[in-house]
């Protein structure tokens, strides 16, 4: 594998640009008392689509060939990709086929539906949706992005982190959450090329901490039964991102449900950003974990915003396990 | 009584200049595509203290001489001017002494109490606040600052529009909800000195239309049993407010409750954004009675975003009504 360069980041950053926000950097006295420190938050639920997840599917739709990309392109994820590439696809004026599990979000299946892709509906099991995409995928001969383990997405996700460092840039840390690992890894590529000197941190849900264990372990060992309320990090990392992580990140932090729950209600209060459950981990940990954390000037990936307003994880009753 | 000109509104944008947020000014093309115009949101949602009352109450207790000033300020509110007194208070070292009715929201509440203001709760009538706050002034020896009702208080309200006309120089026009007058007499005042030829326009819910009957009657009725998921905008205008808006308002605009909370749920979803109900007005009269406002390029006074994030308007089974 060869991974993004920091030059192949700012090709992503250049190409992504016309289809994308600059999502601005919002800072909070009240955040930064809690936190101890100096907290920049760079706001990807701004983001096109909600989500940082525009930059890599923009990045990776704009990459493709004319000739390839006349059939569309397909994926499968139960959300932020999906609405990313519906998009991203939206934008060139080419064809998206999406695979979705039955139980996503509706506020989610309505995003895609709404940037006009074509969506497949399958059992929520990774097995099924694997299986519906390739079937899909040879019906229509669009070409697959994957969420995550391809290495245009992780270029364009890198730009966050990119921007990030332009606009702030004497960070002692930058905080990340960790799903599949597209994000996590885009930053880790962009701050190490950039900022040797500055720390990048994963942070993950202790309810999926494949990547806390795959770094312990040496090898990758994916996620059985996720089960927490950050519904876009129940994945598990991939071949491509995993060999980044290990390369580079500093730690990766977990934080346990209550906690991201707590947080999220926190960020809303304070800093009146709607922001989804996933988005919250780099607050979570470092709110909860500081000591573990290098430095006082810390930034944090905001990665999306996209929640549904009638079940949020505080309210009594709501059950947010699918 | 003297309206307070541009001159006095930019001294008091230079008075409060160190302890406000020059608030950002955003845009959706999702919002301009439901308005069908070029739409551009000035933020006082993440203006200090969640609102835009931070602005006023600075500029009235920074105006204060210093011998009044050392025995603090009172006032009677059932929320954001009373978060915004303790905060101007506290940012001047001076006492707040603030009178809040029984069923104000515990988030409202407890915000006030943060910020170090004595807080005396009394019943949830006019009458009541109003003698409990004489009383409570006449123990401290403190200098009384109306919400609204206040020519240093209209001025610094106005600092917001100030604001979003430098940035966003060319608005057909501007729209602010009103309650007390407070906002929008400043609004005005700001608007029609800098830009005579931007309408602006007044939202106000249907369940507390005081401002739109009294303009049509040409003399103040004060609203009677308001019954309005805003609860910013349950007051009456007052008597130095009323003959500002008469004098310069295009038209008072009425959206029932309905519209202001589907409008509000919109924002959330679509921005990212947390808005209070007070603050969706503009918006709602916008989306939703675009044909009475004149021109392309709005610009909107989003007000603030204090909600109490357990008692969701859009929720089954809450009842918002006090």
């Amino acid at each position: 594998m060869k991974e993004p360069t920091i030059k192949d980041i700012k090709r992503a950053a250049a190409r992504i640009n016309p289809y994308v926000h600059r999502t601005p950097v919002f800072t909070s006295l009240a955040v930064n008392r809690l936190a101890d420190a100096e907290v920049f938050l760079k706001c990807e639920n701004l983001q096109k689509t909600g989500a940082f997840k525009a930059r890599g599917a923009v990045n990776a739709v704009f990459s493709i060939d004319e000739e390839s990309a006349e059939k569309g392109v397909s994926t499968h994820s139960s959300g932020n990709h999906a609405a990313a590439l519906a998009y991203a696809a939206r934008c060139r004026g080419i064809k998206a086929f999406v695979v979705m599990p039955e139980n996503a979000a509706p506020v989610k299946k309505a995003a895609v539906a709404e940037y006009g892709a074509e969506i497949t509906l399958c059992r929520p099991t990774l097995k099924d949706r694997e299986e519906t995409l390739q079937a899909v995928a040879r019906d229509s001969g669009s070409v697959i992005i994957h969420p995550y383990n391809d290495l245009r997405v992780i270029a364009g996700q890198a730009t966050a982190a990119l921007e990030l460092l332009e606009e702030v840039p004497s960070l002692d840390a930058v905080i990340a959450p960790v799903g599949g690992g597209g994000l996590l890894g885009g930053t880790l590529l962009a701050v190490s090329a950039l900022k040797g000197s500055t720390a990048v941190y994963g942070a993950e849900p202790a309810g999926a901490d494949d990547a806390y264990r795959s770094l312990k372990a040496g090898h990758l060992i994916p996620v059985r039964d996720p089960d927490t309320v950050a519904d876009g990090l129940r994945t598990s990392l991939g071949d491509l991102t995993f060999p980044i992580i290990q390369k580079y990140v500093d730690e990766i932090l977990t934080v346990d449900d209550a906690v991201i729950i707590r947080t999220m209600k926190l960020l809303w209060e304070r800093m009146k950003l709607v922001v989804e459950p996933s988005a919250v981990l780099p607050s979570a940990v470092l709110l909860n974990r500081r000591k573990a954390i290098r430095g006082n000037r810390i930034g944090l990936i905001i990665s999306g915003g996209n929640v549904d307003l009638n079940r949020l994880p505080w309210q009594q009753g709501t059950n947010w396990r699918e």
